[in-house]
């Protein structure tokens, strides 16, 4: 299964594919960030992210998308213009009839980390970890979109995330630290061992 | 020239068309409201929403799109799906090369009741005497897209307003009660007459 994971934004769009192999490993695809230019006209803007994405649908072919889910935060003409670009991404996956899964950046951190309040670098280099990239993702969007990929591909009853989910918490045999810390909280979350 | 006006939602998308004529005249080209099911997921939402923008852009051919400019208010989880639906309007716009103007609520307000404060009732009333209605247009978000035309052919340096924000206020002959009190709005907030 392959995943395009999207970290929308109207100045750097993330933008990762990832894809399951057998024995819950994940591996690297592409990853790249998409530009507007900050004094472009906002539709503008929208439009020359919309073709960047569009050229990666149609380049990599994924199963999938996988997006952050946008909460209103502290700056809010940031978020006005990070939910236009994740409402244009929906509709350009919807196009094509492939399923978007949103994620809580929480979620996402939690899936790479095993904690959702981990900081921004410890995601860049749980990513690179869990990819085996020799590097650093670049810049920050970039490790994020590929994040939400592996947290969509390791989720309860994703394409790796089920064998993992339904054994006992850290249990599974060749899991991550970060895939254990997140069946163990998948399963105190459903009430299970501890 | 032909407006088309977008109260964007995800539930209720108002929609109007509408035409400058000599002497300030609009008149009404289409009216109508795109809707999409409460129970479909947000990226299908939003894809029927995009599908019917562009019939009506293709249906009508507009020589641009006045906007509702989306703000973060009280309903923050409505605020995200009106800001992606503006979205996904502004790129269908940029795709055709159409200019793409936001106007705020009370810009819109003033620019047909003559105050920024107006009740939705009002913005109904003003629009079908502006129009020449018989009846009132109908939900509110097809009013306010109404308005939302009318406010964008009316302002300053528009194909209808550039007359009236250029006159003395209140001295245009023929104008309406409306276009008095914005070209008056106008001429105050640029330090001219009163």
């Amino acid at each position: 299964m392959r995943i395009l994971g999207v970290d929308p934004g109207l100045t750097r769009c993330g933008l990762g594919v990832v894809e399951s192999r057998p024995g819950r490993k994940v591996v690297l695809v592409d990853v790249g960030v998409a530009r507007s230019a900050v004094d472009a006209e906002v539709a503008t803007r929208l439009h020359h992210i919309e073709i960047e994405v569009e050229r990666w649908l149609d380049e990599h072919r994924p199963d999938g998308v996988a997006l952050e889910r946008v909460f209103a935060q502290h700056n809010l003409r940031t978020v006005m213009g990070t939910a236009q670009v994740s409402g244009v991404v929906m509709v350009a996956a919807a196009r094509r009839g492939l399923p978007v899964t949103l994620h809580t950046p929480s979620e996402v951190k939690a899936a790479v980390t095993g904690t959702g309040r981990a900081p921004k670098a410890q995601v860049q280099q749980m990513v690179a970890r869990i990819l085996g990239l020799a590097e650093l993702p670049q810049p920050a969007d970039a490790a994020d979109a590929l994040a939400l990929g592996i947290c969509h591909l390791w989720r309860p009853g994703g394409a790796a995330g089920r064998t993992a989910a339904s054994s006992a918490a850290g249990a599974v045999p060749g899991a991550t630290a970060a895939q254990r810390a997140w069946a163990q909280a998948e399963a105190a979350a459903r009430g299970g061992a501890r």
